[in-house]
């Protein structure tokens, strides 16, 4: 039975690492004592060590233990013995193409799909998705591929920021995006707000935190559900 | 000898279609009855006649024929005929991937080192850096590569944007995107704000427009450069 908490950001504005999260991650981790770290997406270009420290810091705070997969001889092993996993954000592109580097989607897939519970934000909820064409981040390196773990039926777009009033940056705005991902792919996308994530039950996906979500549908105007909305129809 | 227009953005805000850039355009065109358009960036998914009727209408004001290189039967034979070239904005993956797809990076290589103007804006623009790592496009299709056509010895980085002051969306911002670049290649970028634009004569690259540049080298502090600047030394 798949359990996952896949989260648009790690941290809210004027709050600590993953702090509004913290009440959830202890439920959601109730039976767990080690969570294995991947911290391949290294935002800012952060160490693996460095980045490993930060998410110790904050699960100290609920009593769990966090290991870094960096610090697996095998990192296929350090998966397939994982009491849970949390992959944390970063850039999508570098996440992603260290997956591939390492033979992990597979492994990660068994795993997870076997009941492992697993904590995804930003980037590394990006890849619960179907591929990582909805990512927001730069692409300064190249992945072997754009599909990802499919934990979830439809794309997931972390971050999802609301166009900005009265600005006058003639730049995409995110809505414009998915549109455009929309005239070459069909699979829904939902925008997660930052503060929103969705918890994964089997096969129940609910839309938990203070913010509705923007749903993107195939030739269909976007639409807003709201926190406790199941998105199990979603295909 | 070499001759390019690299803008950062087809349109600034409250102005027409390359509204902006009409009179330099009427200068650097001088000597052409006819560019071939390339309309496969695709903005907002629009299809290539559709973009192409919006370039033709912009350059009738400057006395320009304009056709776009779908109209071509053989592309190859569509660049290697061209008086000039023009690559529109829109989405810079999915620009790349047609271009491989088509086999036309070698052609626009050899055309416009051995003198074709071209004029690039936005995704037309990323193109002529090294590699379109810097792109602030979203992946919705995935190209064969992210090489791109190597016209100046940098990477750009269009729509350049400064921080947004007070913001509290924990997305990156750009520099901090581009320093995330800087943590897997060495390459110069170029931020090049919405009215800024690189003129290229040869291996002389001027910074044209009302705006600073920022600059952003490997190991180096992030630095602006004004209009009028000689980047020739940037590699």
């Amino acid at each position: 039975m798949k359990q996952l908490l896949i989260a648009s950001t790690s941290t809210i504005h004027g709050s600590g690492y993953l702090e509004y999260l913290l009440n959830d991650l202890s439920v959601f981790f109730k039976n767990i004592n080690t969570v294995t770290f991947i911290p391949y997406a290294r935002p800012g270009g952060i160490s693996h060590d460095d980045y490993t420290i930060k998410a110790k810091k904050a699960f100290k705070k609920i009593n769990k233990h966090v290991i870094g997969l960096h610090e697996f001889k095998n990192p296929i092993e350090g998966i397939e013995n994982s009491e849970a996993i949390f992959t944390g954000g970063g850039n999508t592109f570098v996440l992603v193409n260290q997956l591939y580097k390492n033979n992990l989607i597979q492994p990660l897939q068994d795993c997870i799909n076997s009941g492992t519970p697993y904590l995804g934000t930003s980037a590394g909820s990006n890849i619960c998705g179907l591929t990582m064409h909805t990512t927001n981040d730069m692409p300064i390196v190249y992945p072997p591929s754009f599909k990802t773990l499919s934990f979830v039926p439809f794309n997931i777009n972390p971050h999802y920021l609301d166009p900005i009033p009265n600005s006058t940056h003639m730049g995409e705005t995110r809505e414009t995006r998915i549109k455009e991902f929309h005239a070459y792919n069909t699979q829904p996308v939902v925008g997660l707000r930052e503060g929103s994530w969705l918890e994964v039950n089997d096969n129940e996906i609910t839309l938990k935190g203070i913010h509705k979500a923007r749903i993107f549908e195939y030739n269909k105007t976007p639409y807003e559900v709201g926190s406790g909305t199941k998105l199990n129809a979603l295909k």
